[in-house]
């Protein structure tokens, strides 16, 4: 292949800006094959922005017209794992935009499906392409500072006001999206927290639904972890605050990493500090500590590093940014989280996947519709 | 009375810092009448130094002494209400180190004695004086920001090496000390947080023992609260991690105030978040924010300005740092983290004070008793 024809599943926010990006010529590898939309509003949008790309009203005949080499799935969520899997199915290569679905069990099933093919199956964690978290994560995995002993992120830089939340029928809704902030903003963060600290193996967690927002789904969220190795973690996150707080401070034997998603800030230790402990009698005293501004290469190409990444793969057989599979993680936190919290309970991972979706069937059933048109908005600088 | 002539009774790490620092005439009002300690190691130190100040090999008999109109209680946690209590029983005024004691039971007994008679019990809550913390209450009480939505105290900066706990044989062990970082360290702290956020109503808790050093309390504890307002926290303390952290940060309506110990920045938004909710149609956006680097009256006299109030509060009648009763919130929220975590239950505030009570005496019964020579640290600059 020297080019990838994509086919868009789904222009709606995100997926009308990954077209966006195509047809601007910033993706090397990748052009506009086709696009699907179930909403004749955004298929209008498209003939009038790009009338030369072919549209469809339904993915399957996009899939099935011979036009794309590849699909993004950029669907609401509960519908990625299955039309990433009738892609695979139809001979495409697929990319998810994330979550990678709603229920770990669904998307356990499909990474079994992925194993029977020899199609790719990619995700869109476009965080991991910014070089501070990359850094962070090349650090902890050198040894350089020993093992981890605490992980803190506060990513409650996600303010929402109500009116994102009107913007669309299936937005915030059990139903709809299976979730809110957990579903919706963090996938980003619950990837890159596990990506660069591993999995937990324990979570306890306390969700409040329509906290700071007229919504039946979370918009607010505290958990706690605690990992294999001991070492234990927060993760807080909410779509209430303004402005908010993006902090990810990682505490290792040999001293602590901070980071706020620009910059990232080294506290290096003279020695470990348990080794100190092992040798010191002065009572009080610690190991001298220096902090670093560590330097990176400086590349956060975002969405367009992902696709890029993807096309390069098809082409040349070139690293993605991310395997498909590895989504199921940070959704097994997220679902962890939501089990925890409605069951009261302290969770161990894996979760039981068939427990957590009656659980989530139970608020599905009763899901408040909501009405009105969807409006499609400018995601520009949003995630 | 001109000035006050204090007793201190337990001249170990700290209450010798309160004598070098009254000897010096640092405090104004206040004079030394006389120490009791029943170490003899202790007295020994006291002769060689300050040779003409009185000793006693034990309180009563100092405080019968008539030598001392007020005394500093300065012993291991556990007597403290039982020495405050016989001191203001025998007419004299007394102000306690913290915390004010191991188990709320004995402090509410010892509240409900002080409002029997007319001296004043008074606390050691130095870090209140503390210039940062106390604007920061000064503007959350204000009100101009609104109600508060979430605190965080990230204070992992009480590292403390393994020779620590091995200087006093009470140290670290639930017979002498009742309690590890929260009951030695996080007193100041759990007090700062109640005075400036108010208290919380429910409190879940993870406290691990002996986790970063050879000991059987905790060292390392993740707490979660919930507040009447609905508004939640998380307080995070461990005396394990180097350098550590002391990051308080208070979101608010509008906006949010991050203080490190020594520096206030407030994040202000133009409109309160939920007003701008109500009103902003635009799906993505936010309030303005300005950041500003809150300017404070830049004193923080610590335990001398404690030492100093508690004179002029004696002589003059003008205000205490804290009130003595005040003692009893942290430590309420403490013995609540305790609690929570050895139940493995959410604990609702006031806690159940003769269940815990109950649950410490079981850990008091087969506390490990340590051997060796007690130590005394110089402890300056490490509280």
């Amino acid at each position: 292949m020297d080019v990838v024809r994509i086919g868009i599943i789904g222009i709606g926010n995100m997926g009308s800006g990954h077209m966006k990006s195509i047809m601007a010529g910033d993706i090397d590898g990748m052009v506009m094959g086709a696009v699907a939309d179930v909403n004749p509003a955004r298929l209008k949008w498209a003939e009038e922005n790009y009338p030369t790309v072919p549209r469809f009203d339904n993915a399957t005949a996009m899939m099935d017209s011979g036009l794309v080499d590849a699909v993004i799935v950029a669907t609401p969520h509960y519908q990625h794992p299955e039309l990433i899997k009738e892609a695979l199915g139809k001979g495409l290569h697929a990319l998810s935009e994330k979550p990678a679905g709603v229920y770990t069990k669904a998307v356990r099933e499909l990474i079994e499906y992925v194993k029977t093919q020899d199609k790719t199956y990619a995700i869109m964690f476009n965080q991991r392409t910014n070089c501070v978290y990359r850094k962070m994560k090349e650090i902890i995995d050198s040894g350089e500072m020993g093992k981890i002993r605490r992980t803190n992120w506060l990513i409650t830089d996600w303010y929402r006001p109500q009116s994102y939340y009107d913007s669309g029928a299936w937005r915030a809704t059990w139903g709809g999206e299976g979730g809110g902030v957990l579903l919706n903003q963090c996938p980003h963060n619950l990837d890159l927290w596990q990506w660069i600290c591993g999995m937990p193996s324990k979570i306890t967690a306390f969700t409040h639904n329509g906290k700071w927002h007229d919504i039946e789904v979370e918009d607010d969220v505290t958990a706690y972890v605690e990992y294999p190795n001991g070492a234990t973690g927060v993760f807080i996150t909410s779509t209430g605050d303004a402005p908010g707080t993006n902090r990810l401070e990682v505490t290792l034997d040999g001293g602590k990493l901070v980071c706020d998603g620009k910059k990232l800030t080294m506290y290096k230790l003279s020695e470990f500090v348990d080794d100190f402990s092992a040798h010191w009698k002065g009572g009080f005293g610690a190991p001298e500590c220096t902090e670093i501004e560590v330097e990176t290469d400086g590349e956060n190409p975002q969405h367009a590093g992902v696709l890029r990444a993807f096309a390069a793969h098809l082409i040349k057989g070139t690293p993605l940014t991310a395997e498909g599979a590895e989504g199921i993680n940070g959704l097994m936190i997220s679902n962890a989280m939501h089990l925890s919290s409605w069951t009261g309970e302290t969770v161990t991972l894996p979760i039981d996947e068939d427990k957590f979706l009656a659980e989530l069937n139970k608020r599905r059933a009763t899901s408040r519709l909501k009405t009105g048109d969807s409006v499609t908005l400018d995601t520009e600088g949003t995630y």
